[in-house]
């Protein structure tokens, strides 16, 4: 098993030291607003794994229900409002190898909507009328709750 | 459990009774040239489900398994050449609100990377020298081992 890999930036732990709103032995889950907009969990393995086969399936049992907590606590808790419309997963790892997913919330009256947040923009934040508000304390306790 | 829904495309089974490469009593998996370029596998619920969270834990589990053996085929089976640089793995839903998930293989010179598929082009099929080669009879034969 690859502990760390020197060149990789998802191997420098100081790199996710803020904004961790889940921990533990072999993962870390960050709470970012992605382009300054999207509320979204980013799960990232703590040893370095290219790819989601790579894990060993014990970790990857755990991954998939980190990915479905996730979920959960966007579309089933307050954490965030007005309620998404859809929950977007994706793992594409392109510019950084080392394996991670997001949970992406999302509205039909968001940026992109219906593309992908990394397509280009349907509209800009000044014609939009969806504020999102983020409640992060619940969504760090949501992680301690029926793990 | 909802069984299916009028108004949605995925819920019409004819729309994706071409391409497919797996199918059991609870998913369909179709093969398709993605942007005519893309090799992507594309996992289907059968039964219309929005959400990851919304599926039956034993269903999830099966998706999950599943998703993994797309990866496993495209990374580890002489179905697709060159070998992928990496896996992409997406579950939007935002135009079909319908629960599927897309395993896709990517390589450093395609036409999107470092980038998502569905970001702006990067280059053109006419100025990149990649050649994807895919044997589908592999990929269908994959699914049939050691499940």
């Amino acid at each position: 098993m690859m502990q760390n890999n020197q060149t990789c930036q998802l191997c420098e732990r100081e790199n996710y030291q803020k904004n961790i709103a889940y921990e533990d032995e072999n993962f870390v889950i960050l709470f970012v607003l992605e382009q300054d907009f999207y509320p979204l969990l980013r799960i990232i393995s703590k040893n370095h794994y290219k790819e989601l086969s790579d894990l060993p399936d014990v970790l990857r049992q755990k991954l998939f229900s980190l990915i479905n907590k996730c979920e959960q606590i966007f579309l089933q808790t307050t954490a965030i409002s007005p309620k998404p419309y859809k929950i977007n997963i994706a793992s594409l790892g392109n510019y950084v190898p080392h394996l991670h997913f997001h949970v992406i919330a999302r509205w039909q009256n968001d940026l992109h909507f219906p593309d992908s947040i990394w397509s280009p923009l349907r509209r800009s934040k000044e014609n939009t009328d969806l504020k999102i508000s983020v409640d992060e304390k619940i969504i760090r306790q949501s992680f301690n709750k029926n793990q």
